[in-house]
């Protein structure tokens, strides 16, 4: 009864990942950034270390069928604009917030990757004492770091007053904090996350 | 182009609430508890006091149209068991998480409302060092409490040792924290959570 004429809509293709379409990536690794990380999320609630969570895809319902016996289909919905980040939750007390990109750049990541309702997300809740970053990952190099939303701040905000539309790589290798590659936590930014917390107290 | 036979299905109807059909509320103001707790949280936003949204309801899409020149439509989607509370973010530096629920009863809460992912997902929260609560409201009586979920856990765990199927009234109003009514913020927990702070800090 899924589809009730028996073919699916000439434009109709099978769905695969909610935002845009996978990336081939180089990694041998085979999963897409985003993948790594919930994985290490999984982990890390299994292993009481964090409780992060993706959040949701945010959808507009339009219209649903309720057949008998058999769950609720969504037969029309579209995809809203997010108004948040990605990630959430909770790590030794603390809020944290984040986003994940990948780029196949090797010398820099384009700001083009960044949305501004996610810079003004961050800023919120920066203002609020909560602990935001972004995870980069340079797929051609294999290497993957954490960068404080502030260094994001100051390159997102120059790039509108004649500044460049990119950070280099060079900058997020000296001001980020590399994430290694554990076989359990895929994306283990946690020691990472410790240094940033630190590096926070002392200011 | 929406619908390409010119109608809709024979079960299909106007999508109006994710989960449940909207409740007649005997509120005079009219609006559902959920809808009141997001126009607080945008208050809160624009007002620096707090950056609280409430999750997107989880979608499984199984296929999706890309037509020419038009937004993408989710033709064929089912929705998904969540696995978090509805609500968190970050108030005053310190990680919240919430579950807002609205009963008829005047006596006591029945904690069919509650279900056990919700629990699970709120204890790993608290063990993380997160606060973790419920927005109750007693729809007749028009009164909302925050009860903290140290007090939920108790009814909950019992419940399964020939416990209580509920939370009495009297139980609510004596170790929840009342929630005023305000022009801007109609679910205004702000000053609850202040309380339900000072009292964790304490211990």
């Amino acid at each position: 009864m899924k589809y009730p004429n028996g073919k699916r809509s000439a434009n109709a293709k099978k769905f695969s990942a909610p935002k845009q379409q996978k990336k081939t990536t180089f990694s041998n690794r085979g999963m897409t950034l985003e993948e790594d990380i919930s994985l290490t999320n999984k982990y890390y609630l299994d292993s009481q270390i964090a409780v992060v969570h993706k959040k949701p895809t945010p959808v507009q319902i339009v219209n649903v069928d309720y057949p008998k016996r058999s769950a609720a289909v969504i037969k029309e919905a579209y995809f809203k604009q997010a108004s948040t980040t990605d990630f959430n939750g909770v790590y030794r007390g603390k809020y944290i917030d984040f986003e994940a990109k990948e780029t196949r750049n090797k010398t820099s990541f384009p700001l083009s990757n960044v949305h501004q309702h996610q810079i003004d997300h961050m800023k919120a809740v920066d203002q609020q004492g909560g602990i935001c970053f972004m995870i980069i990952k340079f797929a051609p190099l294999e290497e993957v770091y954490l960068l404080p939303s502030k260094q994001l701040f100051i390159f997102w905000d120059e790039q509108w007053k004649g500044g460049r539309k990119s950070i280099p790589y060079a900058f997020i290798k000296k001001e980020g904090y590399h994430i290694p590659f554990h076989f359990q936590a895929r994306v283990d930014y946690a020691a990472a996350l410790d240094k940033l917390i630190s590096e926070l107290e002392e200011n």
